[in-house]
């Protein structure tokens, strides 16, 4: 028998399987970016056909009888190894992903993936008519389906479970119930002081939108984007894709009214990083790239949040800042950052701030609960929406196209993905926390422009063990407990406080 | 028996197989055009990857068995069926493709691409340094490769056949031969004519490169190109590549001191349109693209050359370009015409005019032939160049770098892929001479800036055949008769005669 630091012939076996899989998904990659960011759109029928056709190619692989059998085959070897060793980790993340693939019939993979193509174009009418009875239908198809899909999974507590775990591995329904709940409670109250005051309006423009486009280049610059492996485009909606880890794309869009486009380079250069620094050991593996959802998010926010809309770093770019763009000139630091952090209830998810923004996403993982267990019905969700809204963060809905209509996921079917946002925030602070108390001398570097030091502590704590650990058991690792909703809380307090004077609960 | 009217259930079986070696092929496309474009140089390492990986799925399609298998059960069917019939088309030309991908065993396949790549820096190294030696040997190893997938197909007449099959199917040597001598000698006649004369000075600039694009964009919008299918962005290299149908991407590069980005324009849109203009019923089935490499130039040089350096088109589009351009308001129109159709023989082909393009073709062909016959060692290949260029253009090659090494087709080990450049120019004359004959309005259309008539007599004629017809058979039905150099050389002496007052022979 070998031993266990010799590989099994399998092992080089399977590695070749991983890299055909690899590809094939690094292919729907560049044809994802391309279709967002290039394709004329006479393109969009073809294109559909030839991501259709990748994504299958890629799905017979993962589902090969002869892939079960090689992994079958390496279960022994690996387990006599440590668990973040690459083989073990690569026996045993991938053994994972083609038992959940296994699991779930053609069909109904080809009936959800039909269902949601029939839904889209009639959700966007919907909520240009704001008609919420002419996607029904469409929602009660895609929950029916999605029942389905989680029935896939009867070993797990909740059909949510099942759902949730496609994004954000391991975690467990009755785990986020208790997690949103305290971060419902402590945001709600949070609110209710800060909103006493009247916040303070944005920073006013115009902003030249190239002036603006350089200096978010400018910040990604510091913060790790180098156009050796980076690129930044335009997009309607900005994103970010990894083509390959020396290969990062990301978009943005700038308004001449307000500088919500910087802050977007900023969130989608920290998404792009996390997959920059994966470890180039795990390249065509499958296991070199975020490992959830959630964590993704957590990387994103992070530097759009934590970084982004901090004194320190403004202390350093503002001066900048004002050289390009004229119209803050009128501001000094104390101002300028009262304006990017005001807090004001709105209506639409994407807009929210830091505070208010986890609140869209406790409610939305309530009604998705409540539609999936079947104790609220698909023609009672507006309703349900409203109230909630009012519950939460007082604000009346007006109607369902700035209410329940407004995202896309639900079109798609995409239920258990919308938590991912808020565990992204929750993880932010619990791993700002860890850093701050690894690098007591962060601030000072972000105050000269300086982001290299937290660059690397977060390659070498979290970039680069890739898919090698589950989420909770990388935080975990990292700040000593799973998703954990008192970091982010002190923080906003904390925040809160110095700015508006609020009271430190 | 299935009656000829109605497609046995193979053919359907036959389809499905087609969309995916078509989709993969696509996928290749998009992935090769983001290569030259957009993509960051770090991502190039993983990009020569996926593209592996993507090419040896499509090429392990098309010798599966199976396929092969429903290509036999579909030939009767397909015999009894007219020979541009859709499904007999797609049954001949798809075997056609599988017999000659399963002659060439994988190990070759292998070898030919291990020693290109290999070839390529070195070819570029000692391009640089003008160190022929120093290139040689992969020079040696690439021919021996050759001569070896040549070996595949014995029951070729001659060696550099079956190389030119790739790219011009159903051309022999023979017919190359007598083809290239009569261009030959008619070109080396016209051209010591026209030198008597001291060549017009090309138009002299600075010329905008903003404008230009605008420019070539108006134009290339006059010949079809139009932004819901299309894109022009920059690249080092002007090239073309149609991703699908409705999808064509075409590159340019423009200069301040020349208008060679212009020409470049017209050229790659006359390749463009050749695959947006192809038969929708060809979607998907391999054979909804351009038949040949020489059939495929004869499109980019009919717009470059026979609309985009004529007296109609230039009538319409001067005072347009002299608008954007001041420094062309020196010029009248003969004098325009004169700068862009100087005849001037030099040492690199890539800028060679109309007249001595062909010539730099005959001599590598000659040479090709001459290194495959072994004929000429390797060792004598500069000084066979030289001497060739010599007799053919009457220029003195001062060294290798602009001789033998100037092009990276030899470093690629592609022999038998020039010759298309010159069956481009000579299919072009002879389209040429049957367009004028059916739309005696052209050249007034021209004039008018519409080219609408040529591109539908184009598209009626040429490009939605698609692959149904060998190139051969194509050029007879639409001009009478195959490649042949007569119309190409009827249209220099006439074009010189009119602008130089040359002899027309």
């Amino acid at each position: 028998m070998p031993s266990p630091e010799t590989p099994p012939p399998a092992f080089a076996a399977l590695r070749v399987r991983l890299k055909e899989i690899d590809d094939l998904d690094a292919a729907q990659r560049v044809l994802g970016w391309d279709q967002e960011t290039m394709m004329p759109p006479g393109g969009a029928a073809a294109r559909g056909e030839v991501l259709a056709t990748l994504s299958r190619l890629g799905h017979e692989r993962l589902v090969d009888d002869e892939l079960l059998a090689l992994l079958r085959e390496l279960e022994s070897w690996a387990r006599e190894r440590p668990r973040e060793d690459d083989g073990a980790a690569i026996v045993r993340v991938v053994r994972r992903d083609v038992d959940r693939a296994r699991r779930v019939p053609p069909e109904l993979t080809a009936q959800l993936a039909r269902a949601s193509s029939d839904a889209l174009p009639v959700w966007k009418q919907a909520r240009e008519d704001d008609d919420f009875p002419a996607f029904a239908p469409h929602l009660e198809r895609n929950l029916e389906l999605r029942r389905r899909l989680a029935a896939c999974f009867p070993e797990t507590e909740h059909p949510y479970d099942a759902l949730m775990d496609f994004y954000e591995p391991g975690l467990t329904t009755a785990a986020a119930r208790a997690t949103f709940a305290e971060l419902r409670a402590g945001l709600v109250a949070l609110i209710a002081d800060v909103r006493a005051a009247e916040p303070p309006a944005p920073p006013g423009g115009p902003f030249d939108v190239d002036e603006q486009r350089a200096l978010a280049l400018e910040m990604a610059r510091a913060i790790g984007f180098d156009e050796r492996c980076w690129r930044l485009d335009r997009s309607v909606h900005p994103f970010s894709q990894s083509i390959a880890r020396t290969d990062v794309r990301v978009t943005g869009r700038f308004s001449e009214h307000e500088l919500g486009g910087l802050f977007a380079v900023l969130h989608e250069v920290g998404h792009g990083l996390y997959e920059h620094q994966q470890d180039p050991a795990l390249d065509r593996t499958t296991l070199g790239t975020g490992v959830s959802m959630g964590i993704h998010e957590s990387q994103s926010r992070l530097w759009e949040n934590r970084v982004g809309r901090s004194r320190p770093f403004w202390s350093h770019w503002l001066p900048r800042a004002q050289e390009r763009l004229p119209a803050l000139r009128t501001l000094d630091l104390g101002g300028f950052l009262r304006a990017i952090n005001a807090v004001r209830p709105t209506l639409i998810r994407v807009d929210a701030d830091e505070a208010t923004y986890p609140l869209h996403i406790v409610l939305r993982f309530e009604l998705e609960l409540a539609l999936l267990d079947g104790t609220l019905a698909v023609a009672d969700l507006p309703a349900a929406w409203n109230q909630g809204m009012r519950e939460l963060l007082g604000v009346e809905v007006p109607d369902d196209r700035r209410g329940v209509l407004q995202d896309i996921h639900w079109a798609f079917g995409e239920f258990g993905y919308f938590p991912s946002y808020a565990l992204g925030d929750i993880a932010a602070a619990q791993l700002w926390e860890a850093a701050t108390a690894d690098l007591p001398q962060l601030e000072d570097d972000l105050a000269r422009g300086d982001a290299s030091a937290l660059r690397e502590w977060l390659a070498a704590r979290v970039h680069r063990v890739g898919r090698r650990l589950e989420p909770g058991e990388l935080l975990r690792r990292v700040t000593g407990s799973t998703y954990d909703p008192a970091p982010l809380l002190r923080h906003l307090r904390a925040k809160f406080a110095e700015l508006y004077g609020a009271p430190a609960r």
